[in-house]
């Protein structure tokens, strides 16, 4: 049985969403859960659920890293909050993995700076977000390094195609380089090193992937830097919604079109929850010596325990192990 | 009266749309359209409308540059192509302004390298491509330079906003710069070496832009890097097109929502057409000494239309001395 750490302070609604996706977890799949934060806050939350016979643990943390804390002031003072705590525990092998819906720009200061560091030979960790579209493709880095070298970016493409195969079942995932075409000679300085590191590596790389390629599905694995993997995923949920609300505004202007919409809405309902990031879970921090699964902070109770899912399914698939192996065997070669 | 190049050989359907716009717009505003390309085409395609009477004229170039052909190769060996030509008249002074639906990266280069050439201060020219959401933002640069440094950024800042304020009539225009958060310490190095560059700009500078805020209509003017900007600009293309998609695929999953589908369709055409680029007319080449406007390739004959309304705008609005102005001032200042 695994031992699954749940920051019950990192949603923008904790402990609510955090604790009962973490009740919703452990009931499904059995595993012990530890939640980590304020004790009392907690209790009273987990009183709320029938835990009868459920393998949940609490862990005192005295601190808590808010949304609107800085990352890097946050991670350096709050040495008691529950991301410290709970990758404290992942750190001393007391527990599997970690799950937290907080501030990611602290995740990633806490768990590369302060708790599980980088692991040897891994230049910088990435966060690999998986995109609700055909294919549920890989994109790194979805935002943790905004300044990258081409190295780094070779990596990402080699720790998002171990990700993918490991933990999510795919045989060899294709993999592509972010781009803005196509043809030779496109695409940044940047990413046109990158493209020629990438194709030495031991992945499938299919060479550079325009947005619309990626979100088609065209790959598994998106490779680009921490900005604009960042502006993608924030312009693509940005355009989402507002079609979708251009969409109901021109709905609610006719009687006859209300009409229409009202008969169409489980349409509506079933392409807004293919859409929801709740489905996907979180997003794993790859390159530290730990599995992290960062959710968003608009996680529901559903989104935790699939972060959670998450989170067994890496621990599971060893790819911690595999990008050890790799990183070892390319420093070697 | 104004005289206005079109090229003839431009888009994906080339002669038709191109020609049929220049004679919607000749018939609209009565300036005098001048066509460059294939004589013989543009002749039989001319014969297909009723033009008595309208201000059309045919300057013949023997060669074109097509979709696929490599930018740098092509306007360096197409000395003769209709963006030549067409260019060359604009500088020559025999016209006001250059239309084109062709090949982005040849009309780049053309212009740049081989006719208009840069004005006298601009480091690089960029594209400012307007975005058929809320105030329609112009985002400089669209995809003209993938490799960019913060004092190139701080110049698409000045002329985007000069373009809006000139050509759209917009006072005082909000220019913000794209980046992966609000927050202090948040964007590359190079966003934030840009944005200390702009906040000393005459210019209306509101600081960082998450792209919900720039499809959000929080800023007339959204600064980037080519690449970024490209990529912003194709994913938001792409996520509209899979969402309005897999609404369709739902919607005819059943007879309910199929019969709420067709009720609703007026609401789904004005949400098409509100976004459609064809609205938006073309994309302004700027930084170059003539004003270009670049159509998309899948434009129609009202897209190409609205190109040249657009180049009209410009040429009224003294776009270009504006821009010649200010970075006499700047260069002097």
């Amino acid at each position: 049985m695994l031992k699954i750490v749940v920051d019950a302070m990192g949603s923008d609604e904790n402990p609510r969403p955090d604790v009962a996706g973490a009740v919703l977890a452990a009931r499904e799949w059995g595993d012990t859960i530890v939640l980590v934060g304020d004790e009392r806050l907690i209790s009273a939350e987990l009183a709320q659920h029938d835990t009868a016979n459920l393998p949940i643990e609490v862990v005192h943390a005295p601190e808590a890293i808010t949304m609107t804390d800085k990352p890097a002031v946050a991670s350096r003072q709050k040495k008691q909050s529950s991301m410290h705590v709970g990758m404290n525990l992942v750190k001393a092998g007391s527990a599997d993995a970690f799950v937290t819906a907080g501030n990611t720009g602290a995740v990633l200061a806490v768990a590369t700076l302060h708790t599980l560091k980088r692991i040897r030979g891994i230049k910088r960790p990435a966060l690999g977000v998986r995109f609700p579209v055909p294919n549920f493709p890989l994109l790194i880095d979805g935002g943790a390094n905004a300044d990258v070298k081409a190295e780094f970016l070779a990596q990402f493409g080699l720790m998002g195609s171990l990700y993918m195969e490991k933990v999510e079942g795919i045989a060899n995932p294709k993999v592509g380089i972010i781009s803005n075409g196509e043809e030779d000679g496109k695409g940044s300085l940047l990413v046109q090193e990158a493209f020629e590191l990438l194709k030495e590596l031991p992945i499938n790389f299919i060479g550079s992937l325009e947005p619309k390629q990626f979100f088609g599905g065209a790959a598994h694995v998106g490779v680009t830097d921490g900005f604009t993997g960042n502006v993608m995923l924030k312009s693509a949920e940005a355009i989402a919604r507002l079609l979708l609300g251009e969409l109901r505004d021109a709905i609610y202007s006719s009687t006859r079109t209300k009409i229409g919409g009202l008969l169409a809405r489980p349409a509506f309902d079933q392409v807004r929850a293919q859409m929801s990031s709740e489905q996907v879970g979180g997003a794993p921090l790859l390159g530290v010596n730990g599995i992290v699964i960062i959710g968003h902070g608009s996680s529901s109770a559903i989104a935790v325990k699939n972060a959670i899912g998450q989170a067994r399914r890496a621990v599971q698939g060893n790819v911690l192990e595999a990008i050890r192996g790799v990183v070892i065997h390319e420093s070697a070669g």
